[in-house]
């Protein structure tokens, strides 16, 4: 099945642009791969005749889809969100403990929910993770770097889980064998080491038999990047270094480096954390150099939270190619404090956004781009408006896609539309059915008039979409070129051939 | 029609305490208001025997409607969120500007938007009114203290629209005649004064002729207070002093005195409005005593943003009774600062809560009441963590509720659950069937079994409500008892005797 998607498409090719086209046709091949895109088309341009007027004829089109969202002006298309911080088992905790200090909220709420994921409880296990899974593909989030638990059998049971649903993923068991703040929720370094790599093996299988299926099914995939289209990847997840043990550290860095993984971890997320840090490992200048003495600091690893770094952190991570995972909403959440993005992107320092559920609240990474605007507008308001901490939406928006690919190591694969990725995408409609925002009639583009002012007025509704939108209008969602959420009641939309 | 709600109800009787009473059984009467309120009956009894055995039979009661919410354990009556700073016509503006300075941004959105509202665009200011009356309604705000602008006709309309939708509401005619920063939006001293008295006469004629018509259709309301019935107030409305002449302060005063009007208006939002004011008024020692000066103090003012008051203007603002009503959305999009709420309190300051349309980007309170936390813990966070700094839960609940009602003068009529007030309420459903928030299982409180269990449950519940909640989970509005929104598709809850 060929698709074409045709309408406004508004991605952000780098974080200093925001590109918005009308009148786009989009060509997406049977592999999810995005074929060609034609930018603009006149008005009078059928686009069915236009794709096969200059569509190559050797490609072995045999049927295609037609989805035409031109006639609604409040539509467009945007690269589908990557959440790269986001714990799945917390998910039943959102909201929960805002009175109670981080310590304390930890013990009393986080540890007791993370260390009932077992094999006694897959079916609570398997409820929690299905939730959370669609619940966040129904908020536009195509690709998430996940936190599990310590336990094998529910991570297993979790992989299957994002392969059922259809969203990409990246499966963090999580590993933690010291200094346990919580007695009953702990495994020895041996037992990690063991149930990490029983996970690899699992998901290595489990990608292998998809593979083979591929291959046997469409003759075409074999010759395609199977990374583009692999939907679930493991990823080496140290908890933070003040739980783990020495030769812990050692090993997982190892481990990442003998097989190419990428490593999520959390980092200097608040001021007691960064002391007790100094304290446990006195004889290395910052908490940064203790990651990349271990090797764990790559150009895949995700740093989450990243609140209290100093300059010199910063230059070993930004050399390091490592991606901060700014948390604003859990930040605020847990008083943990204010990220200074703006001063890591001086640093040239990749951004990418993360949910941190339950730390975070909000499952939307829509809603994360509106915080991290809020949060940058505390950092410059204290005294006199320093307008140089300020985040613009180009730039969070950037942080929800592309920035957000970069930090899974899928910079080149996914985050924007261009020929030659992957169509991770949703399609958003400012005037669904039951929108919490109003737009009225003067506020609604022509995109059959004047092509500047069309844009214009698009570009200011983005504003609209951030901060007074949510999850009601993604309407449509795509994970390699598979329509994996669909709110639309009918199927107007669609011409099938 | 006499009308029992049986259920869960939660209220916050004072700033400082959280009420939650499960299997409660509430009457009220054919005026709306709450007959009695019978807490934590026992699971045994049946609430309309027990109805029919206690209630004293001299009631003229004819027919009851029983609204049964005790078997849905995940479902609470609250009192109606009372919405204190909202501008009725920018309603369209949510979410636009946020790059903008804010002088900017009032001239390139916000003036042009209130200027359009003139009797030539009748239909226009129709459909915003209507929908911003609507959207907020289905928030679950059953009174709300709002702006509209310097004209007659659209706020007379805008009049007309709260009766209709039946949404308790002050309507404040925008008066300024100085100083205009947009000067195609502007009026006269005369023109003003003139304007506001036409607009009084009509609301007063309005209230007249339903009061009518209420005495000839039930003899039983003559003799009710009519106060607590009325839905539509009118509210003296100088925008700010510093676009206030000196005449149109001192006549606005005496109107409101002669009249026993409440009052609204901005005070200290930002420092170059701070400033500007230092230089306009060098006579006064600060912001607070121009509006002390010309009367605009009261018991019933509401004071809106109070981002930056020094500690003499605290004691006025304390000593006057007036009310500050806090829009945290407002303040951290438009930079404008972190208003030291808890500072406030302690100087006994009534503090109610207000989306400020469209400075605020969020037309529920319930998202204020989450805003007013985080931006809390933005006070509590620069460097040390002031934990005096933090609001909790029951803090904000109240500024929605009961801070509400005390601003515009109802602290004795909505507000909170009690004899004798009026039935101004919503009713919460954390489990509805498009909600935003996910309960599981072991979530939900057993409010057949142990009470003291349930009881904490639920307390737990409201985090994730203000949190990971939003409109969806308000599936019934009442106001003066009357049913205004209903989401529900069915009748099922509902039993006519």
């Amino acid at each position: 099945m060929y698709t074409l998607y045709y309408g406004t498409i508004v991605h952000t090719p780098t974080i200093s642009s925001i590109e918005i086209n009308i009148n786009t046709l989009v060509g997406v091949n049977s592999n999810g791969t995005i074929d060609f895109i034609h930018k603009n088309l006149s008005k009078d341009v059928n686009p069915i005749k236009f794709f096969f007027n200059n569509h190559s004829p050797s490609d072995p089109i045999k049927e295609f889809k037609f989805n035409d969202n031109s006639q609604n002006p409040l539509q467009f298309f945007c690269p589908g969100f990557i959440d790269t911080h986001i714990h799945a088992s917390q998910y039943p905790n959102l909201g929960i403990g805002i009175g109670v200090p981080l310590l304390d909220w930890l013990k009393q709420y986080t540890f007791p929910m993370e260390e009932s994921f077992k094999k006694e409880n897959l079916l609570m296990a398997e409820d929690v993770y299905n939730k959370v899974i669609s619940r966040t593909l129904s908020c536009g989030t195509t690709c998430a770097s996940y936190f599990t638990t310590i336990d094998y059998d529910t991570t297993t049971l979790f992989t299957d889980l994002l392969l059922k649903h259809g969203q990409r993923g990246f499966v963090g068991k999580v590993c933690m064998d010291h200094n346990e703040p919580y007695p009953q929720y702990s495994e020895s370094f041996e037992q990690s080491i063991e149930s990490q790599q029983k996970i690899l093996n699992y998901i290595e299988s489990k990608n292998s038999k998809i593979n083979a299926r591929y291959s046997e099914k469409k003759g075409t995939l074999s010759t395609c990047n199977h990374d583009h289209s692999r939907l679930v990847t493991p990823i080496i997840t140290p908890r933070f270094a003040p739980v783990c043990s020495d030769p812990l550290l050692q090993t997982l860095g190892a481990i990442s480096l003998a097989n190419s993984l990428p490593i999520q971890t959390h980092i200097a997320e608040n001021l007691k954390e960064v002391a007790l840090m100094k304290e446990l490992f006195p004889q290395f200048e910052n908490y940064a150099s203790v990651y990349d003495h271990y090797q764990l600091l790559t150009n895949r690893t995700i740093l989450a939270h990243a609140v209290h770094l100093d300059d010199d952190e910063c230059k070993i991570i930004s050399e390091r190619g490592c991606t901060i995972s700014h948390c604003p909403t859990s930040n605020s959440f847990l008083s943990s404090g204010e990220a200074p993005i703006k001063k890591y992107l001086k640093h040239n320092i990749n951004i990418a956004l993360g949910t941190d559920l339950s730390g975070g609240f909000d499952s939307s990474i829509l809603g994360i781009m509106k915080h991290s605007i809020l949060v940058s507008h505390h950092l410059a308001m204290p005294e006199e408006i320093d307008d140089s901490n300020k985040l613009s939406i180009k730039e969070v928006m950037y942080m929800a896609t592309q920035g957000g690919a970069k930090a899974v190591g899928l910079g080149d694969t996914i985050g924007t539309f261009h020929v030659g990725k992957q169509w991770d995408a949703q399609l958003i409609d400012l005037a669904s059915s039951n929108s919490y925002l109003d737009v009225f009639e003067w506020q609604v583009p022509d995109t059959k008039g004047d092509p500047t002012k069309a844009v214009e007025k698009i570009n200011e509704l983005l504003g609209r979409w951030i901060f007074n939108g949510d999850d009601r209008n993604c309407m449509k969602v795509w994970v390699n070129g598979n329509l994996v959420v669909d709110k639309e009641d009918t199927s107007d939309g669609w011409v099938i051939v």
